[in-house]
């Protein structure tokens, strides 16, 4: 029979993937003897199934469950529903991974018109027990049963108008009584029955509303944003409620063991008396920084602050706690790793190298490359952040610069957000709802909360930056504005906002490059050590280059030509090419760009000081160089310039339509039909790396890329124009230079014949954009339309586009690298689509052997920390 | 040492690919003891090092060659150039496969101003040796150094008017001399040199250019229209001359064994006295029918008899044999298996068989699956036929029925037949480069030749209808008319052609379908017996279900709902479907489309009888459906009728707009956004297949396929709202049937997850059409554009639209049909292509072992006999 239920005592840490992280950690915290209040956790494999069963719970299932509780009734020596000693527990989702604010927590289930007398009897407080199961009807209701929350605070409010008081633990015992009334009305009007009366009735619906919580489409967005798989499910734990909210010598908190913003070795954290865990984390009340703990209960301080060094060093990580203080009694209620700012992953991870508590490769493991992103994005140019006015000061929850135009809701933050709009998320505070429109968004502004409160927690995850608790600011959400010390901003107006100092400044702010020095360039310098696979970058400027080179860059693996085509000096010559219509003026024309071209070549291979580049041939369909046949007046004067006519000019451009560009007449295809522009574009990279290595003496061997082939022939055509044309410089010349011809692999054909193309091809470079593109059968463009109820129902888990489908995609590019190399043992191997800066597509070259990954400038440092994740975790699985 | 020649009598008939097909036959016929002028094969191998080589002749093979004419020498007692008895030869191509008028001949080689006085001397006939003279110097310069022809045809032409007479060999010889002073003259002029008058030098220049002439464009052309592989090359043949110009003892034909327009069992053929090979092809002068043979010279007609069926019984086939008469005595030159009509090799097949020289089985494999085409299309309408005024007649040289717009160039016609118009090709006589506008005819009709001319021949080859030698046309060339007793007809205008009378008809006759009955009925048997392979036809109306299954059809492969969509009746509730806004919207125009697409499926039953039918879910992109953005019209009305503004309307079309529609929203993506679509398929096609079988009694098992799916779950997505349907429509109707779920594999991300996709499919049907897309990366409608260079430069040999890339594409349909298997070894495996009437790809099929192949209804005797073959060709492998 399968274990679906372990106590706390029965796990550990090593469990993880069975009883969820927070599980696992409990376990852990039970085992080393810390003061845990005691339950059970429900497996996520019972979750999975919940999910095969057909959204029920065995009652295999069931019965463990009631087994644990009997356990744990004992341990805690009190009984569900008793009217004397009543047994309460807190409901929690645990993941594996952690999903903060995605999943849904109850608190104080058990309470019944029965118990709830039992409560305020034991506890000699009634006032605290109803607001116990006020509290708890009304998280039930929400969580469990989806009534709408507002129903029950429009009540709440209600009551404190009428008795004139402020905060909700201003109303009395009686009070809160009536309060109840209220809410199970509610309840029965909503559900058509009444509020349940039966604890284990109560927990059996919170355990199922915690396993559909898995399913909401926040936690799918959380799950696609984080690569989370969709079947790995969430574990529940049930636990003992202890009470932060039984006065003033009770309290509940988080901590960090180090500064999760900064990584500076100093307990960090906060705590709310007389409450309970959902105050401290919604952010309504401003929390005490933890260091005043220690005048208010300096013992509880001490052994808070011994735990905390007991759990750092036991998980060698920084930890995030939280922890509850009943009548003066400490109570740890979980442990996990911390997440942080890249800044302060850093430092921590560097200094417990210092600290001698980490190996060097375990300090690169423990700083996730995707995090790097936000300190490699520009930060506020110095100089002009002194002049900017500032407007408003909140905390600085999350580092980063980010200036743009001000949306009021998550949804349009998300809307104008994809549409590549620089947008800023200003909301009284954040929800779990939120979180699609804090990912668009350059920085997220918050009214109320600390630095703990869910957007100062969310946006460090994401990299975003974030100013919180910015009281100054007055949202009216109706009118989209909002006012600050008498200046009102509209919806659409601009501010910046710097997450490092917690400012917030009025107008776009100029922004400078980052780069990597101090903690940074030491890790990066570990990564360096253990990598194997090289880093290239994509770049198509001198600009891009040097900054690549600076991020760490190994040489160009993709360099896209055209895009050195539509400089507005360039795009007539470009035109007169394409609109030709014969062999003679096409040349005619290209003798034009030739120089154009050659000096662009000359100008990147100096940036590149000596590193090698592959050049990539013309690709795009020629029909993206000419203008649109509405765009009338730029017909005409191209038009004049060519000596044409409007309609000969329009004649062409309509010739050159095409009914799937995508699929059309492109790559490689160019130069089977036009042989010239192979011709022209193989002049200018030789002659560039001929005049590059004798000006500057850069040993260069130029590697030139033939875009789109799907068979050994076109190579080989194509090749042939190359080669003729080389010799035919080199005899012009009198010199000769090592050169390498290679090709993308982007269509699935190139991919299955590989073997055959490697006959022609020294070197590959996978295209993933492409070819996930033709291996999906969908069009980046077009896919837009549906891949949204693709998320919805499961059936993607993650952007293909953004993370390489393995399955799919992956088998054809390991089959075309095996294929390879059987053929051309030691053939090149590299990735050039935009999956090539992405970790979990970097771990799967590695482990396919390939010889680099190219990703653009500022995803460089990602992909060389990336490559050290992929050795090192390759080693330790030999 | 590579042996690059063979004597005649150093080979034989199965050297085929080494000697070609002519080579082989000549050494075959030496073996055989007949009288065949001596000579020597340079073979294929030679040819392909010629290219290997870059286009030049290695110096081990030119001392080959040299050798070889030493020893033919000898046999033949004469010597190149000699000025007394000289040696002449004729140089010809032969492939392996047949390539009638698409490589060069040259005759009389060896003549030069020396050894043509020999000549003379030696035949006593000086008129004779410089009529040779003069038309080797012709020939020559035309075939191996591309002088225009005309050039000499003029001066003869001048000649004949100056002296008043008709015929060439009206001219004396000295007039003959002349010519050639002023041919050689014509020669020196455009090449600078002399002609040569080293017979060596003019034999390696002649076998240079039959080994160029491999590559011209119309052998391509023609290769890649009959699955001919460019790199087998051609061989050469050089051989002894005989005269059948030495006067009027002396003659020149060709002769087929059988009829090769009807099969009929009695010697067939043609031949002109006094004239060489040249003018019996061409069709300038009209031959006697070699029945005539007997009274002129009925020695050598017994003789010739004698040897026709010597060889038929050899080769146990109808032979297609070339002679010359010498002064009297009769020279083999070539024989080889004849091309025939489709009915001609289906009556020769069972004939054989009846005689007992074939069993079933070789018989089977002695028709061309493809041929059958021209008997499967609609003939002409006999009462049509009868009312109808014939305005000519011709020789009745490739049967079938063509009716369609005339056009009097072969570029014209091509151009046309392109655009899917309906062409006649009319000529005075058609060459080699007509053949593309032969292949878009619908039929030929050519004022000069016979039988055996270019036209007729090709023609039959092709299985197009052809009228040849029609002498009552006056062609108008410069006019683009022909006139025909005084009527007189435009470009465009419209006739119709029967090339089976030979009579031509004003205007356009209507047609009638065909049916399988005698000699091709009894040879289907014989097909159907041997093969495994299923076949299936490609049907979406009852029509063309009955039309399938009067073929011979087992079921419906594919059966396209979305073809339903469009009639006229239909439209308007389809685009109320696609252009609603909600659900409910789309459902109640959903409910419109149900009863019409239930009539059709039930119709479709019926007409099956009980056979199964393949049912393929709605898989075009919706905006297919809707007009075009201009069409003010349709939309101003389609606006009324839905109440809705013109607006509204364009907005709703312009947001179906698709970058790639190809790669867009279409297929089982349909389904996923929009599950109600697939609902009221499921309906429509259950509750049609409840009621036939309630009415009819069949016992029908429906199959339900799932297009365009590119993964596991999203098949299961859309099978889950499929099952879920019939459960529904079990539950309301209290019954139940069995049914199948399946999927098209035609994305190659399905091809390489097939495994996982098997999971979910019962069977895989291969949509090689967007499979040879994607996996190409290349669209069907914008392929056009760069395809031909494909062709020219040799890159591509066939069209992967029409021939399915094995290489490529095939093995991806190898690797799915591998994984399905392994995940579900009875998972039945189809193809629904257009492939899946091509003869080469059915083999493929075969072996790969699918179940079965689905064609279009007129394709289907095709695919039943290429199934044969492919089983009768495994055996044999085995």
């Amino acid at each position: 029979m399968t274990k679906y239920v372990y106590l706390f005592k029965e796990g550990n840490a090593n469990m993880r993937e069975l009883l969820g992280g927070k599980g696992a950690n409990l376990a852990e915290m039970t085992n080393l003897g810390l003061p845990v209040p005691q339950g059970f956790t429900v497996t996520t494999e019972a979750c999975t199934r919940y999910y095969t069963d057909g959204k029920k719970i065995d009652d295999e299932i069931v019965e463990q469950i009631y087994a644990a509780l009997a356990e744990t009734e004992k341990i805690a020596g009190k009984k569900f529903g008793d009217e004397e000693n009543p047994f309460l527990v807190s409901v929690r989702s645990g993941a594996r991974a952690s999903m903060p604010g995605m999943m849904d927590t109850i608190l104080n289930l058990g309470l019944t018109d029965v118990s709830v007398k039992g409560l305020a009897k034991k506890t000699n407080n009634p006032h605290f027990a109803y607001d116990a199961y006020r509290r708890f009807i009304a998280m039930f209701s929400d969580v469990v049963m989806e009534i709408p929350k507002s129903k029950f605070e429009d009540v709440l409010d209600e009551f404190k108008e009428k008795k004139g008081v402020k905060f909700d633990r201003d109303l009395t015992a009686d009070d809160l009584m009536a309060v109840v009334e209220r809410f199970k009305a509610i309840y029965k009007e909503a559900m058509g029955v009444d509020f349940p009366q039966d604890p284990k009735v109560q927990l059996m619906e919170a355990v199922k509303a915690v396993f559909r919580s898995w399913d909401n489409p926040r936690a799918i967005y959380y799950r696609r944003m984080n690569d989370i798989p969709g079947d790995w499910g969430t574990a529940v734990n049930v636990q003992s409620m202890v009470f932060g909210n039984m006065g003033e010598t009770s309290g509940t908190g988080v901590a960090f063991t180090r500064n999760p913003a900064t990584g500076e070795k100093k307990l960090y954290g906060e705590y709310l008396l007389n409450a309970q865990g959902e105050d401290v984390v919604a952010g309504i009340r401003t929390p005490s920084p933890i260091s005043e703990l220690q005048n208010q209960m300096p013992d509880v301080y001490k052994q808070f602050v011994d735990i905390a060094g007991k759990l750092e060093a036991h998980y060698r990580d920084m930890q995030d706690m939280e922890y509850t203080i009943e009548e003066g009694k400490l109570y740890m209620l979980q442990t996990r790793n911390g997440k942080r700012t890249a800044a302060a992953a850093l430092k921590i991870a560097v200094d417990l190298v210092d600290e001698g508590v980490l190996s060097e490769k375990e300090a690169v493991l423990k700083v996730e490359p995707k995090q790097l992103d936000s300190l490699l994005h520009p930060n506020f140019d110095a100089a002009a952040l002194k002049a900017a006015p500032v407007i408003a000061k909140g905390l600085p929850a999350s580092p980063g610069a980010g200036a743009g135009a001000i949306y009021f809701t998550a949804d349009e933050a998300a809307k104008h957000g994809k549409n590549k709009e620089k947008v800023i998320l200003v909301r009284k505070e954040t929800t779990p709802e939120d979180i699609e429109g804090m990912d668009f968004s350059q920085a997220i502004l918050t009214v109320f909360g600390g630095m703990t409160s869910h957007a100062a927690v969310v946006a460090r995850g994401m990299g975003r930056a974030a100013v919180v608790g910015c009281g100054d600011l007055k949202i009216n959400e109706e009118a989209k504005t909002v006012t600050v010390n008498g200046k009102t901003y509209h919806e659409g107006d601009m501010i910046s906002v710097d997450g490092s100092t917690g400012n917030v400044y009025d107008g776009l702010i100029p922004t400078v490059e980052a780069s990597i020095s101090g903690d940074f360039a030491r890790l990066m310098g570990w990564a360096d050590a253990v990598r194997t696979l090289k880093v290239r970058t994509n770049a198509d400027t001198p600009r891009d280059t040097k900054q690549a080179v600076k991020f760490g860059a190994e040489g160009i693996g993709l360099c896209r030509t055209e895009h050195m085509f539509f400089e507005a000096s360039r795009i007539a010559a470009v035109r007169e090419m394409i609109l030709a219509d014969t062999k003679e003026q096409r040349e005619k024309a290209l003798a034009k760009i030739l120089p154009m071209q050659q000096g662009d070549f000359e100008a990147m291979y100096k940036a590149l000081e000596g590193r090698p580049m592959t050049v990539r041939y013309l690709d795009p369909p020629l029909h993206e160089f000419v203008p649109h046949l509405d765009m009338e007046d730029e017909i005409a004067e191209l038009a004049k310039n060519l000596g044409r006519t409007v309609e000969e000019v329009k004649a062409k451009i309509t010739a050159l339509h095409e009914s799937n560009p995508m699929m059309g007449h492109r790559g490689c295809r160019l130069a089977v039909t036009y042989p010239e522009i192979a011709e022209m574009q193989t002049r200018a990279v030789m002659q560039a790396a001929i005049n590059v290595r004798k000006e500057c003496g850069y040993d260069i061997v130029p590697e030139i890329m033939i875009p789109l082939v799907g068979s050994k022939k076109e190579l080989a055509f194509v090749k042939k124009i190359v080669v003729d044309t080389i010799e035919k410089i080199f005899a012009e010349q009198g010199t000769t230079m090592e050169y390498h011809i290679g090709t993308m692999i982007e269509i699935p054909r190139a991919a299955v014949t590989a073997d055959e193309i490697a006959e022609e091809a020294e070197f590959f470079s996978f295209g993933t954009n492409d070819l996930t593109q033709m291996t999906f059968g969908f069009s980046r463009d077009d896919a837009g339309k549906f891949l949204d109820s693709y998320y919805e129902n499961k059936i993607f888990e993650s952007d293909p586009f953004a993370r390489l489908d393995q399955d799919g995609v992956g088998k054809l590019v390991k089959m075309a690298a095996k294929l390879g190399r059987e053929t051309r043992p030691n053939i090149k191997l590299g990735i050039c689509g935009e999956h090539g800066g992405d970790p979990s597509t970097i771990e799967f070259c590695h482990n396919v052997g390939l010889n680099y990954v190219s990703c653009s400038p500022f995803r460089v440092p990602i992909a060389r920390l990336a490559a050290a994740h992929a050795a090192i975790k390759a080693e330790g699985n030999k």
